[in-house]
């Protein structure tokens, strides 16, 4: 199988490119960057080697443009560019392989609230009824046949798996509070002051809180699908980790509920799905994921209060990971091919 | 002016030495462990150095064992000894020199909750009566005539300055939620596997969430005293830094409020303090206020929600440096001595 | 295959259970801990999922005892069991598994030189002509055909691959200075106050430096087989990094070399070497090798006076993933089978 | 006094500007940055506070242009500008106040090996006979009566404390290595994709090694000064810190030392300052030194060859902190005045 593989040298990019290289049914990966075609591999990402180098060969182990890669003809192609532009660079891929976006631009279907969000119309709104939400735990149908997958961000990854079970049994009432600590990386490769080792190292604090972050418009309207009713607030922290999500979810329910119920709703809901665990006994912490294509989630009951917690890696089962699962699941193969069930050390 | 320090070598007891050291109107200080005394101060903390020395010329540079210190007479007693042993090891004290005590012992003047929390009724339930809660900004009258000052736990303190006068002014409702990230240092200097660097480094995650957290009783017990009506749901989450604390408090207020209405309730409420900044514009960071004696404090409006942050450097606004600040204020000298404010690089 | 873990809950052991978990050629893991067996896994190591749970369905998920591990009869015995332990706790299974042991138990042929470094003689002597020191890239030879195989040190490695094949072509002279920064998981699961995240977080310097620390001893004993010339001073520092070790290594050459007599040198030595890398044009960083078990390798020349360069991450190439290695070149397995080329972004 | 800092908003400007806001001297502050300037200094930097806004009062808390500073007529100024830039800009200064230059521009006085390192003449090659290399323990002398002082570099103030009272005991015989570990701040606050924190937590290695480095002129050209038959060799590495400098150094004595002769080499070199510390039976770490202007020096002997270890806080001893100390003994005050003299938590 050739997957093709655009914007590889962002953080996005280069985890997808090591979870490709040690997939069992990849068999040549074609990597793009229009800046940087021509220039080697290895060079933009010193930490490559052997795997990758075996089915990049083909290349010459070198970056490509769009163009090229369009040629060599792909089964997949994946993009990792930013929002807006993807849509556009995807072009000559449309209807002649499979496209899994992992920029926003097909995740809203609804064109205003993407509009409101994003600054502009979606970039192809005609296809946007093609689109699949690739949040494979609960669009898995869905991805079976869809040439067009959106992969879902990583802050709404963390906190739909834990709440839309709950909300389409309609057990959740009026607002809820999403409280969520990513890692830098979380924020792209972007050479900023304020990405500085120096700036972010002991430091941490919420920012674009409430209703003021994009992808609250991205939960919101994921939400919505499962219970018209949640009214949804979102606020992210960094906090100093190269890696990971922490969602601490704060709602109500509807009653309250037993343990034993909001344990059957997750069963339920995940049953059969190998990167969704349920945590008894204690809260998830991003160590436990990291580098793995997990969601670990875990819950607290205060009489009608709940508080759910959620712990992801978000370059894996909040980016990379979760669109190879996507591609997984769209070609028939075995769901966890060339992803970790386990987190590092 | 002599001071003595009991619990010297634990983390608030090395950054209260530090600013002892520097503090302009202590002449002599008095450094206690009971499991390390007779042993070089230098020895158990290399860090120190120069000014330390100095004052502490008289004990030769060596722990001293409680007898000593009280032996000595000092005006002024800090304990940063663990709850339960510190009402007891401060025994000699009591009556003979104004006490600080930075453990829970004299937080809470209602028995029964402090049992609820601790396991045991408060060591000296006689002295509670003459206990003043340190937290300056709220309670500095009452400090300025007492001899027994409890000063407030880390997460207190960033969880109250926000919200006290707030609700003093009645215009929180129902349920306040606070999410709080700290630095590991706020678990002190335990030595278990949990806080070894390999666990911690990489990692974030909530622990004892919603009412389960000792520190739930204190802000609760103090929040009451502003408004009775408010149910408090704190959940602490551990973040890979030494030092540092944001709070989120998510809540609903009366009625919609206006910016300009709630920054008049905090200048009026925080006016001349020189520790408390209200922060416009931006959320406050751990960084903002790293070893200074600072409480940053924003907010964010979405409707009747209401979000406050808050950011403090845990061992010094949060332990050590109030508790200097209590001391000034009680011994009439300018608040701000010995104490920095601004946030380190 | 069947293979025995002995030392699961430390930090070699959780790697090496992770590597054995996506093992193609392991179908079961025997994991062993005295002093937690009868323990579910997962409880003592929460980041475990699917993949491992799949192959230690036999023993229930549980920890296991030496004494089950050894009725088992596994084919491949691992021991992550500090010195002068590994080799008692190994007794059940010489003779009758490959026995590939982290420890130093079986580096150092010479009684005398162990006895030094370690206080006591070699707790199996007799074995010690038989046991093979598992630095695969050296030793390839010999290990294929032993049964007992005494895998290299963090620090050794490090040293030792951009060392030996110069010194075996007697291109160096006089003294080598190794100056290696380390990870903090290089000590261990220790829990000590002085690994704690507070202690080594934002600090870094040397310790035991020169001829002090036991690697030491054990670099020098290998170093000597290539070139007996060779005096050996070797520097360890602590830096505030989970995993990893960069070692930067001065010493004199016989004669002026150029580039390409160094890098004759390296690629006769590590031709068909799929886990050493030469560099050239940058310095290897340890994030270029992080999870992975490769050793990156540069150099710098300044006149007679040669720069040396290496990287490994101290937990896979200095520790499990090369007695992975050495278990795949025994049992003449593919030698990368489970193991990455790669680091992680 | 009145005291101009040009180049405000780097991180060697954030740590002098605290400095001087705590500095009892000093009762105005002329913050100067060319490319902000109208801007608020809060803005700039969010972390300072009270301090800082009393002594920067009468510029209406405002950065200003170096027109401006100048007009002010500052009796000391400060520039934290890069190489080349500095002298330049310090133009109107010259003569009319005593001048700090924390630039190489005037560090070098041998023009042909500035040229060699910086690539082009120093700027002010007339001016710098009357240069003081401000290396405060070794040219205290000079400093006192010199109106352009040359604050060193962090890698040659961390090299030259422990090696020159050696070399100009003519102790030390043929090459010097040094290593050295510096935090990230190091590099000032530039803003490259290889200073994200993404790309340097987790990572360490070597850059720049042997004479390679721009530091090593500087380092050369000093140690030259104490004993010219030294050849000197230095190695920088990065490791994941925002601030320290911890150097190892190797090298051969002219015949084998006792501990007491270094020791009294060092008692005699270092007699009455305040902010050298020898430490024995350790190791100084960074952390030990963490805010603090103190530079720890400790050693190791194998026969003949000597290791010294140095560790300073490359932005104070390294930066700033050195620079305010030539300004206390410029002007005769207290040398420690505005400077701490223990390490941080």
């Amino acid at each position: 199988m050739k997957v093709a593989l655009l914007g590889t040298t962002g953080y996005a990019g280069m985890v997808l490119l090591r979870i490709l290289a040690d997939h069992p049914e990849v068999s040549e990966i074609l990597p793009v960057s229009s800046s940087q075609s021509g220039e080697s591999i290895d060079l933009a990402d010193p930490g490559l080697g052997g795997a990758v180098a075996r089915k990049t060969e083909k290349s010459g182990g070198k970056l490509l443009t769009v163009e090229a890669a369009a040629a060599a003809r792909p089964d997949v192609v994946f993009s990792c560019l930013p929002h807006l532009a993807s849509a556009k660079v995807l072009e000559p891929f449309f209807g002649k392989a499979v496209v899994i976006d992992l920029s926003a631009d097909f995740r809203i279907a609804d064109a205003a609230i993407f509009a409101k969000a994003y600054g502009e119309e979606p970039p192809r709104r005609d296809l946007l009824p093609k689109a699949v939400y690739g949040l494979c735990e609960i669009h898995r149908e869905a991805i079976k046949t869809s040439d067009l997958i959106a992969s879902p961000g990583c802050y709404p990854t963390a906190s739909l798996l834990p709440t839309v079970p709950l909300a389409r049994a309609k057990l959740l009432r009026g607002k809820v509070f999403v409280n969520a600590l990513s890692g830098i990386s979380g924020a792209g490769k972007k050479v900023q002051a304020s990405y500085l080792f120096v700036e972010r190292a002991e430091s941490c604090g919420a920012y674009n809180p409430g209703k003021t972050h994009r992808h609250t418009s991205e939960i919101q309207f994921e939400l919505a699908k499962a219970d018209a009713a949640i009214d949804l607030y979102f606020t992210p922290h960094l906090v100093p980790l190269k890696r990971g999500i922490a969602a601490t979810i704060i709602t109500e329910t509807a009653r309250e509920l037993s343990d034993e119920e909001i344990l059957s709703v997750y069963a339920e809901a995940y049953r059969g799905c190998p990167f969704v665990r349920i945590v008894k006994g204690r809260i998830p912490e991003t160590h436990d994921v990291l580098g793995s294509n997990r969601c670990d989630i875990g819950f607290h009951r205060e009489g009608t209060t709940l508080f759910l917690f959620s712990a992801i890696d978000n370059l894996v089962k909040g980016a990379s990971g979760q669109a190879v699962q996507s591609m997984n699941i769209r070609l028939g193969m075995d769901e966890t091919a060339g992803l970790r069930t386990y987190g590092e050390l």
